[in-house]
């Protein structure tokens, strides 16, 4: 069970746009450089936040990538399923209905309590990762850590 | 982030083997036919949770597997981590270390809070499984499943 490397990239862009002034974006070059990330594959990623309506794309020279709403409306859940899918890691393929213990499809009219089971897990994460926001991110850094990441990313503080 | 397809298999073999009388065991051909799955590929999940600790092989005519203690003490999370392993679906691997904005290393003492929150969700997706023991599961299934089990799987009700 492994989420795409790439998960990592999108969370820490995410988080750098969020400290960007209101009205500022960021380039894929700039978010590139700044992770050291291979600029096109992180393209593709940031190009994926916007069909999910979590960025917005800008064209121009201080075109970009800005959040598409507050950072208080988006959550690291909206991030990760963005890149993700919804999907649950268990896949249910009803074996209980098959083989010579087969149930009789009236007895198979409720989800299997296995499949109900894990999906209950799956949703424990997903409330908990819907429980913070990019606005609680940056509230964790340090005072001085917005100023620093505009100067670095932008060249301008 | 999926998990194996062979975890459904395990779950539900695990729960049929919670429904056997004490002392009785299944082989891997009773369990293949009670569910159509592959023999030689079901065989060595089952392995895989007798290396666990979950489930114990006796050898002879009457031989297979048993639960290798009550049902009340395996949960739903020891199965699933037998298969899958206990990691994090997310791996940090410290992008924000690198590149241009760089942070130092006195100031990545702590654990990133973006990989502490994904942490978090694990650990309630793991929570929410260390809750469902096997006998909970049993429990919720018909009271006759499982005499209908053992008569199905082993010929003897």
């Amino acid at each position: 069970m492994k989420l795409p490397g790439s998960t990592e990239w999108v969370l820490h862009c995410a988080t750098t746009l969020a400290q960007l002034d209101p009205g500022t974006s960021a380039s894929t070059t700039q978010l590139a450089q700044y992770y050291d990330l291979p600029a096109p594959y992180l393209a593709k990623q940031l190009k994926t936040l916007v069909r999910a309506g979590l960025l917005s794309a800008t064209t121009g020279p201080r075109g970009g990538f800005r959040l598409a709403r507050p950072a208080t409306e988006i959550t690291l859940l909206h991030i990760v399923e963005a890149v993700d899918g919804t999907s649950s890691p268990y896949e249910c393929r009803e074996i209980r209905q098959q083989g010579r213990g087969a149930l009789p499809a009236d007895e198979c009219r409720r989800d299997c309590i296995l499949a109900a089971k894990m999906a209950e897990a799956h949703q424990a994460w997903q409330h908990s990762l819907a429980g913070v926001s990019l606005a609680d991110i940056v509230a964790d850094l340090p005072p001085t850590a917005p100023a620093r990441t505009r100067l670095r990313l932008t060249g301008t503080a």
